[in-house]
């Protein structure tokens, strides 16, 4: 390809991969966790992977890759789970893992390049002040900040904080245009959502101003329950409870826990259901009093365990959020997942429902978290697979019922279900990525211009339309 | 009385003061918020004022009052508002405002005497270690923490936190009981219950440990609206944005901003409507985001303001909780107050309805809080006072509608309607006060043997029966 020879030559100096199995490997992520992108994204690969260290050397790869016309996929350490950042027509993969600098901790706030990994924040924030983000992904010893921003939604700490989506818990994104001459833009308030969620299709992230939060030395607390609606209920209640911080509260069904947490196996009964709790210090006593009120039973308290026997135990929220499927995928291939909201006021009717509804077939995984000022949970429920048909059954079913699936098996946003895209969004695009070189393909109401923005469906990343 | 010279004898050494003014001064707290009260409670005064320092000198004091049948009414600073800390059997006013030390301040929790001011333990853990209290009273300046549990209920910091009620928001309590050998309790979990906001009626709290939180240099922030249900909505719906961190969300109705908040009063319009807001510094932005969209008008931002334009201003929160009320006795001698709870999730329409109703007569005043998990508002509405009879048909339409009322015009636990009493804690009082020497007056389940439990009332301290 012509393009490609005469692009390394403008960008000589910039750190580039061409070797064919790492920039394979370099255009995939977690895509496999879906039976359904497994197949149809396996002969996804860009043609070459290339690191700026800085928004200079950035701006050199962009200003070149749209004078010769070459798509550009944005990608931090590719622990999406849905080809957020797989480059379906190729050309550059622009990793960003090397724009890793710590600019600044200050009170409440961090500034970095989109590059660095969540635990390396958190590692200097918690040294250089007790401070740690708000929010993280069960891959946060891997993800990158701005990869969190750009694909995902919430984690970790949501139970406490909400998501990504919600006013506050994203500063300020310096984000680059993919123009003949780039610009640099600082968005902020409600602006942010051109960028939150959008899988860099509208715009390369170089700088991230987030919130932190103050550290504690998180208190990792199994409760097992033999009923699965005792499990659930306890842990709505728990959420409920206005003094006790939490940064983790995980329902997850039998026969998961005794089967899929290997190294927890230990502590655990068969056939129990599990509440998994991340509880401050200064929590703990009202956590296990509160327990004791519920008739918890306390399987696991790392606080009262010896250095031995953790050795070798990965903390609690390794086996939360996309860290259930992962372990459970460890154990049984034929498994995959789903992403569904119960609304408040009546999740726990609707997890009841659905619980019963696919006994056997779905084993249910809920995320307590704050939404919209309600506590009420997410489910990501592992499915024993048969086949897409079977899954788009059980996705129909949920939808009817109320409970909106956020669909994993789907590469684009708008199927995906998080991202609303709008006429303000489309704007956007127009503005920052004219030849629609930012990661093609992922942006339906880009790809096509007869696209019907008002689907009624619920959306966690909202259109700006509606919100202006 | 012989007694009282014999106690002196036995408690030698001890600091007393026996100035008839002074212990009358020091027998006495803001009941005269009420006219109710203050008719009911003016002539109460103890004999004497005993101020020890430590816990062994508090519990010779106890020790000489059990065996004397001195009644002893602990006490803050008393800056309770119906009566918590009045000796209404005259005796001792046990004051523990000397026993003031702080002893322990660690990541995420605090260890001090119960004579601390609130605001000198907050400006020791700021420095000390970026910390502060969760919550505190408008009276930080004045008040003690364990005045505060003793008699309060929660305040600045329950939007984020809940109230004292909650579990975690209170880690321990070392309580001395009032026997002949008196014995020294360590209560945590729900058995804190016994004690909190049960104005020392079951024993004398001799030591605090209490979560505390991080600090920030909070922004004072008012925003005005026209129309008193705009800003009533407003910030409910700002409470429920989860990535904004607030330390205060308080409505105040017209003509109150402009009339009583004096030295605000350059910044305000005549019959404005104020939402007066703590906002950590990371979230300003994101809250004035926020305000716009929702079409507020930033009358006060204190960030934005010169040193000598803040000169002699109040800081937000000594605009609200208690503190409003205040503002207007100083203006309008002839008002008074009340305290209300509008349950979620009808809050808004409760407000709207009783704001109505009673327009002309009652000011209002809501604090948007979290509750059980939700968010909603308690009132403090001031009422323009004319006879205990309107005052009592204005509580029962409040609670006829479905919005409870804690009414400040009584002083006993049980009337106040905050404290719920029952068999556990009767039970705990026989044990911990078998004399019945302690706050005397106060819990009617003591005072009268027939009293019934279970009124169907709604507490904000339930009794301990029903939880456990």
């Amino acid at each position: 390809m012509a393009d490609l020879q005469a692009l390394r030559a403008d960008i000589e100096g910039i750190r580039i991969e061409d070797n064919e199995k790492i920039v394979q490997q370099k255009s995939r992520d977690f895509y496999w966790y879906s039976p359904v992108l497994k197949e149809r994204l396996e002969a996804v690969t860009g043609d070459l992977v290339v690191s700026p260290k800085t928004e200079a050397e950035l701006i050199r790869v962009l200003k070149a890759c749209y004078r010769h016309g070459v798509p550009v996929t944005p990608r931090g350490t590719g622990t999406g789970n849905y080809g957020q950042a797989m480059p379906l027509s190729g050309g550059v993969v622009l990793s960003l893992a090397d724009m890793n600098e710590i600019r600044e901790i200050a009170p409440g706030r961090a500034v970095v390049g989109p590059g660095v990994i969540c635990s390396d924040l958190d590692k200097a924030a918690r040294f250089e002040s007790g401070q740690e983000m708000r929010m993280h992904p069960s891959t946060a010893h891997t993800a990158t900040v701005g990869g969190f921003i750009a694909g995902g939604s919430g984690g970790v700490g949501s139970t406490r904080w909400g998501g990504l989506r919600d006013f506050g818990n994203v500063i300020r994104l310096r984000v680059v245009t993919m123009e003949e001459e780039p610009r640099a833009l600082e968005l902020t308030g409600e602006d942010l959502h051109k960028v939150t969620h959008a899988y860099g299709t509208n715009g390369i992230i170089t700088e991230v101003e987030l919130p932190l939060t103050a550290a504690y030395d998180w208190v990792d607390v199994i409760v097992a329950f033999d009923d699965f609606m005792e499990a659930a209920t306890y842990a709505n209640a728990l959420g409920r409870q206005d003094g006790i911080l939490l940064k983790l509260n995980t329902v997850v069904a039998a026969p998961a826990p005794f089967d899929y947490f290997k190294r927890h196996q230990k502590f655990l009964k068969e056939g129990e259901n599990t509440v998994i709790c991340m509880v401050a210090p200064q929590s703990l006593d009202a956590f296990l009093a509160f327990t004791r009120r519920e008739g918890g039973r306390i399987a696991f308290n790392r606080s009262e365990l010896a250095e031995e026997d953790l050795r070798g135990l990965p903390v609690a929220y390794e086996l939360a959020w996309n860290h259930t499927t992962l372990r459970g995928l460890r154990v049984d291939p034929a498994i995959t997942y789903l992403q569904v909201l119960y609304p408040f006021p009546d999740q726990l009717a609707l997890v009841s429902k659905l619980h019963e509804m696919f006994e056997g077939e779905v084993i249910d995984h809920l995320e307590f978290v704050r939404f919209d000022g309600d506590i009420t949970c997410f489910g990501l429920p592992m499915v024993r697979y048969s086949t897409e048909e079977r899954l788009d059954e059980i996705i129909e079913t949920f939808n009817r019922e109320g409970a909106p699936i956020f669909n994993p098996h789907r590469y684009t946003l708008e199927e995906g279900g998080m991202k609303q895209t709008d006429e303000i969004q489309l704007a956007f695009k127009r503005e920052a990525d004219p030849r629609g070189l930012l990661n093609p393909g992922k942006m339906i109401a880009w790809e096509n211009p007869d696209y019907d923005f008002d689907s009624g469906a619920v959306w966690l990343f909202k259109g700006l339309q509606k919100a202006g």
